[in-house]
């Protein structure tokens, strides 16, 4: 019902090709997943991210917790069809909420408790009630409830962390009741401390996941540790199962995951980006607001083959940004989303074809990384 | 090149159906035209536009001279290639704009000087910038210049407002050069003095247009004195021509509008309510905030057939307004602007039919009004 299937790798990197198989289809991985926080990807609709091929969205298990509730979800026959999408969808554990927009969190090892960011209500998550809240929602693929300590951290209260993450992956495992059509992955935290990580990773392993993650990188640390945790954290995780970094979706760090042996990627980055009038183009990122753009006829990225950038000129988006209009962040959206899901794609076939790191060097000719085996 | 054809007439009321055909295509009315402020429909494509069978976009000639700027829309080919929309457009005169939107403004026989709602810079309308403008934005139906006074407004004021009216709709036509491919209509003022909008009506009708608008209407005043207005104004206009209604676009302004005769209608009610979270159906307005929708599967309007009302149910639009997510904004625009397009369809098919009377009266069953002739 649920399995992984590696196509191909690349033979220079640990980059690698594959299938992940669900009960509402397969999505080919390296993959980037849209964020829906709020059970929709911010600005779009469902059938424009099928127009762009996008395989699985993420939705967030706090926001959704927290409104509408996810007894309302449910009741509405699960967050599939709460917001018509009908492929598969991946809810986050509600770890990273609590702790960067919850207020005045108290964490003990039973849980976390913390007030909303929307009415400063209070509530208590445990392990637990994760695994419920995510059983109501219905993903297809669910996160273990983890600890993920900010960036930067003491040695101690990552330590604690990693801990505290090993007994609550336990605990949700233990909780879960719909094993039949849903996936947990387990989350490894240890921030940039190898042996915590190898700690993390160890004890996630034993207890036999579907797929990993790696948390707690991209919360403000510098690329180089990121990297340097890539370089090495990824082998901790089993060859045989889909690995998820959490919370990256600019095109170094997506084709860099993709390098380092990573399977799946999340971020509001490109949503966010385009309300706020930023394209992600194969020429870098272009402000949109930017005076230069005033009178230029031109298209966003001229080597792109989205609807955007085919109808419109940087001069009408310009105006619309600049305007405030809501077609100005619809429009944005859909050119970021559609650029990272293309550079994903060909990242893919490109390590089907055995060409990766020629694709990487011609995406990222600047970067300095060392990507090879 | 721009022909008025009137298709039927209704036997009872003054209703009827024609034919509008332009250099861009041809309008089937009565025709509701949705709003494009600053060359976009709030929260819309074009695409969307299309598929909803938008006939006809208009857009507004004070916001778009104040930004983008008539030139950069010039320069990009006009306002069609800018906005990527290729069927007919028509410009506002933006003499409503100026008086509501700009701050202290002084008028004098020359023109309006007015300060800019968006910088408080300062600018001058004559009757020939407001074509020039219009030209360089390059709608298929342009507006004269009118002075439109606010609701109460004594009958001096209303007056001198239809004699400056006639004077500058005199220059417009003066200074027009761009003769082939735009329509230029003009606009009677009047307020509720029958006396005055014939005086108006009179000297418009002798300058010969293409088309004649009613102005001054659906500015604050009572439902009853705009239905007594249309009453006995609309005949002062030539049946020959196409009659505007401009400002209005609710169900029951629409058809009562249609009943009295008029062809074209404008407003940006359906957008705008689609952005705060109401709905237009059949059952009247919908508050999708309130409470009463939290659990409810249904669609907002079990009759409407549009792809809002097949796809989502009144728990997600609830959530997704609450939420202030911009897919709300977008859905709920979608389908307002959907139902009303439906519904001068449907009256124009009524028309058509011979049935015009009983559609009114299935769609409006309170409204206490005299349609008949």
């Amino acid at each position: 019902m649920f399995k992984f299937e590696l196509i191909a790798r690349c033979p220079r990197t640990s980059a690698r090709a594959g299938v992940i198989h669900t009960p509402r289809g397969t999505i080919e991985t390296p993959v980037f997943m849209p964020v829906g926080t709020q059970a929709t990807v911010k600005a779009m609709t469902v059938n424009e991210l099928m127009e762009i091929n996008t395989q699985i969205l993420l939705a967030n298990t706090y926001h959704l917790y927290l409104r509408p509730g996810a007894d309302i979800v449910a009741e509405a026959g699960g967050l599939h069809r709460f917001m018509n999408w009908h492929r598969p969808i991946l809810t986050d554990s509600g770890g990273f909420q609590v702790f960067s927009l919850g207020d005045s969190n108290k964490i003990t090892d039973d849980g976390v408790e913390f007030q909303s960011h929307i009415d400063g209500s209070r509530h208590f998550f445990t392990p637990e009630k994760v695994v419920d809240i995510q059983e109501q929602l219905g993903a297809d693929i669910i996160m273990a409830f983890d600890q993920c300590p900010p960036w930067p951290s003491t040695r101690e209260f990552v330590q604690a962390a990693v801990q505290r993450t090993t007994q609550w992956a336990a605990r949700c495992r233990q909780a879960r009741t719909r094993l039949e059509d849903q996936a947990m992955f387990g989350i490894v935290q240890g921030g940039n401390h190898r042996d915590l990580r190898q700690q993390s990773a160890d004890a996630l392993v034993d207890m036999d996941f579907p797929g990993y993650a790696l948390g707690g990188l991209s919360v403000g640390e510098p690329k180089e540790v990121m990297y340097d945790v890539l370089s090495w954290a990824v082998d901790m995780l089993p060859a045989e199962k889909p690995r998820y970094l959490m919370g990256v979706g600019s095109p170094d760090y997506l084709l860099t995951g993709t390098a380092f042996g990573l399977d799946m990627f999340d971020c509001v980055l490109p949503t966010r980006m385009g309300r706020t009038g930023t394209a992600i183009t194969s020429q870098g990122n272009v402000v949109v607001r930017n005076a230069a753009h005033a009178r230029d006829s031109g298209p966003l990225d001229s080597q792109c083959g989205c609807s955007v950038c085919s109808g419109y000129s940087r001069a009408y988006l310009r105006h619309l940004v600049k305007a405030n209009e809501i077609l100005g962040h619809r429009l944005l959206t859909y050119h970021n989303l559609y650029f990272l899901l293309e550079l994903m794609k060909g990242a893919r076939q490109a390590i089907i074809d055995g060409t990766f790191p020629d694709y990487y060097r011609q995406h990222l000719p600047l970067e300095e990384v060392e990507i090879y085996r």
